[in-house]
């Protein structure tokens, strides 16, 4: 049960209704977010006469969520979140948004010719790492945080935002003058402490599904952060692991339009890590269009076949220009259906 | 390896060729298919110049082909194989073929009614089960022969075709007179006694993908019927069972543009049983055309919550007709591209 | 429901009986089986005092089974059942079957050295397939009924038993002189034609889990077997498909222990298929024993590595009689217990 | 490639290894453990004659390691890891460690309980969560601290050693005096950075197979943690992610003795998390021996249905008993063989 407070609530007022919650069976966490709002999230089985609860000074709101997760369902808030990143550039349904770049991030020359190829094509969000997770120890591991710093240099000069990944809680305050939205990779989907720490800053996240992730348990990950106290949530497919092997991963588009209607956060296709090979970025990020997908995010370098990493699935400047057309002419068919 | 032979060869000519391949270290087996065309697919690791068979009498073509499977290989044969079905109707690349129909063929009525939305919609083939692969032995198993007779009858007055499953080599000689494609179904993707019946029939042969088959083994499948003797093969993709439960089948649609890569025969989308709920067949569907389907199928009754079996995943007639218009367009933007 | 019918009982009476289900909104399916029993199988969901159908004439015993298989469920029938080969060799609950032999049935002297071998270890059931399921249509497809033939004639002269695949139901009476126990293999699990063809079969039929068969499925398809008439059951484990690629397959010992709670049919352990390769077949039988199978069957070969087919997973002979001496220890500790 | 250095090799001859290292196309990685060896990891793909390297000065040793990761394999180190835990207790292969415990640290009286019931079995490490990973961020998640406090001055009082689970490197200086051996869950298997900070401990570190961890990447994971600095490492094995659902996880047995041939670190099995219902924790725990896990991590609760967590899968004390008795003479019977 979702219980939306008066955001100036008394404190007296407040110990009321979790006192009131509890003679039901109920156990309140009560949830203050960055964003300005205020929730008693209330955890129990018993049945009652919501009305009991709803009619309590200090309630603005009362709403019964039957799914594990709570505050992401779109049962409760039916209209779509939309992530503001200032200037103009926005992530919401009804819109396609594109973010593209590296999957590492490896010098000045190659931020600044990607910075180059976005602008013509219009993207506005540009990805890459510098914090790498590598399946070995003895792999590249990314740039860091001067990597980043350089990066977020650059971008500024062309209006573009950057997406990147943080590994673990430690480095969000370095990072966090430098990030424009925040990237918790599939490996950390279920990084608890990492999604804690996420769930106290006042930048955008995306989680990505993990590799044997359901989407309960995403979007149980996304509550997390919620919980914690941050609003501003996105989350991104990127493809799940299965029997076959004919490609890297099984990009799982069915999981679009199903996360589409569980929740109100913006949904993200990556077909780059879905299936992993570079002629079928194209068709998958088309199809994740039709299945409804909220943005694109994928991999692209000037010279894929010379990228420090992924880039088998990685595309080339031309190919790129040539996707965003078509994606473009594809959203614009759907939406008009 | 492929030799293509001249179709009239004499026998101590193709004795000859077999000889030298035998003292090569490799096995030949002959291939004569209905539709006219002689080969011997040759079987072995040693490496040779082709060119000393290429140049033998009696042989037309050489192929060497590195897959398993080898004449269903696009290696060899680069153009799209065209499924013709006779009174204009085909499916080819290129074009998006359709069919729809009800999980279950149950009554004149529901026929009619079926033939009447299918015409009024420009579908040229119709689906439906009269032999019912049922998990329990309790549920229905469909109205066998004497349905496909009357559901036959029917079809011809409004000119469209019959695409259905068959279950056992048994029931080939009776169905063939009533069947345009018959389909072999998940569950029997490696029945190889069937592949092997329907390999002798000059009837097209739609196999569809089992739930954990590989894109390589049906690849194999479909290898068996070409090898036997039929070269009128399409190829299915259904959905695969993963531990995502969050829907019935993990529609997998990497597997289209992969297919459509390695082979020159046709590929279809079931989209029903690929997600297996209705609110998400459209979707899927339309990602299905950007993804390089040939054909999209698919189920429809006039009252799905009626349906003998498979109605969460059937459309109603309105949400049939809507699909359609969609699909067209998509495909149209997409073949603009 | 089952409802266990007087084998004599009058059809006047049975139909009472069937119009009375009826009006409780249960359909009935009449199964008679080879062995001699009579039940009516019940299927529908109204809840009702089963006592009022228990007091009628012509019923013996009822029982209500909430699984989706019914007669091959323990909650019905309590007592595990035993396989009677004749001669004295039973599979049964507390012993331990030991089935053993080559994957493809070769040659005289081939099968004539495996029986020396069995028979020196007290092992009374020989495997091997004469009609062998393959990926490809190129590959070695067995000896066919003239090789049953032969080998029979063999196994006569020591005692020993034959396990065989049946592939198709036209291939049963042929193969019915021949055969102590029909295999259904792991393609087939689903092939409900042949499962239905061998429920009219008084022969044991073992069924092996699918790649991707659910153990709900198993015993669904077990249930086609006996309600088609035939009580004469065995399981088997075999592996099933995953995403790990490190062995062959997921030699699933989960499915040992929790058949065992759900089926009265005995449950044969196959680890040669299950992981695959020889090394680890032996430490995979011996854990097999300790979860309770009821038989082990697994590949052996006087010369592995020359094998026609899955040499890479088929012990020697002084690997085999190893492996038996440690499965009669092990078995006597776990019985010990 | 290991190069395994002199320990007290000076800075200018082991620089000039590496020189000589990267003219050959190798990177080198010097990895200084804390149990005080020194070694390079060189990376390459060239080949050369390894005397090349092995006869400069200050090489002790040299091995090519064809594998992924390269410390953790037994291709290089034939000797298996011995664990050592002071006091005379070691984890080691050819004995059969065991840990046992309840899923969550609850209260005094419930570890005093634990440890009299593991006292009077022989069990020498107790097993207990104070930080606990869980899908729904309003679960709870252990006593934190103060309980792994409470627990440590408890169990020294019994001689019995604890492992419980750290979720990320903030937490581990505060544990440190606490914990005799450090787990990482399996969610966290590839949260590179704890194990990065676990490779600057001098403590033994588990590491679990992730929900669809390969071995190989498992091993990788080890290769961190051991390429970090700490050899002190084990493996377990506690179920993975597959399609059926009618236990918890599938419990993956193969991966046992294939973990033991791949790695000189011990294996452990958890049976209670692998197939997760409490009827079948023991003939999975007594099959984990046949296959050769060097130990068994198990779950104990005075009163398994009021524990916080894992009820359903954990035993109670006189079932833990029995368990322990029927896992020492499985192993003395499989060491005797």
């Amino acid at each position: 049960m979702i219980i939306q407070l008066d955001p100036n609530i008394a404190s007296s007022i407040k110990h009321k209704i979790e006192m009131k919650l509890r003679t039901l069976g109920y156990e309140a966490n009560e949830v203050k977010t960055l964003q300005g709002s205020s929730y008693l999230v209330a955890i129990g089985k018993n049945e009652f006469d919501i009305r009991d609860i709803g009619k309590m000074d200090g309630v603005m709101d009362i709403h019964r969520v039957s799914d594990a997760y709570k505050l992401v369902s779109r049962k409760w808030r039916v209209n779509p979140t939309i992530i503001d990143l200032g200037d103009g550039i926005k992530i919401e349904e009804g819109k396609l948004a594109l973010m593209a770049g590296p999957c590492s991030i490896e010098s000045e020359e190659q931020i600044r010719k990607t910075l180059e190829h976005l602008k013509a094509n219009g993207v506005q969000i540009m990805r890459g790492g510098v914090y790498k997770p590598r399946s070995s120890p003895y792999a590249f591991r990314g740039l860091g945080i001067d990597g980043l710093k350089m990066w977020y240099e650059l971008t500024r000069e062309y209006g573009i935002k950057i997406i990147t990944e943080v590994m673990q809680s430690s480095q969000i305050d370095d990072m966090m003058p430098y990030v424009d939205i925040f990237q918790v990779g599939a490996r950390n989907m279920q990084n608890f402490n990492l999604l804690d720490a996420l769930g106290q800053v006042d930048k955008p996240v995306m989680i990505k599904r993990g590799m044997s992730g359901t989407l309960d348990e995403l979007l149980q990950c996304s509550e997390y952060v919620f919980s914690g106290g941050n609003e501003k949530l996105l989350l991104c497919e990127r493809g799940i692991r299965t029997y076959e092997k004919a490609y890297r991963n099984t990009f799982d588009l069915n999981a679009i339009p199903i996360l589409k209607e569980k929740t109100h956060l913006p949904v993200i296709a990556d077909p780059s890590h879905g299936i992993g090979l570079r002629a079928y970025v194209e068709p998958m990020a088309l199809a994740s269009v039709m299945v409804g997908a909220d943005g694109i995010i994928f991999e692209v370098h000037e010279t894929p076949e010379k990228a420090f990493s992924d880039g088998q699935q990685t595309l080339s400047f031309p190919e790129s220009s040539d996707l965003i057309r078509k994606l473009k002419a594809s959203h614009a068919l759907k939406e008009g259906f």
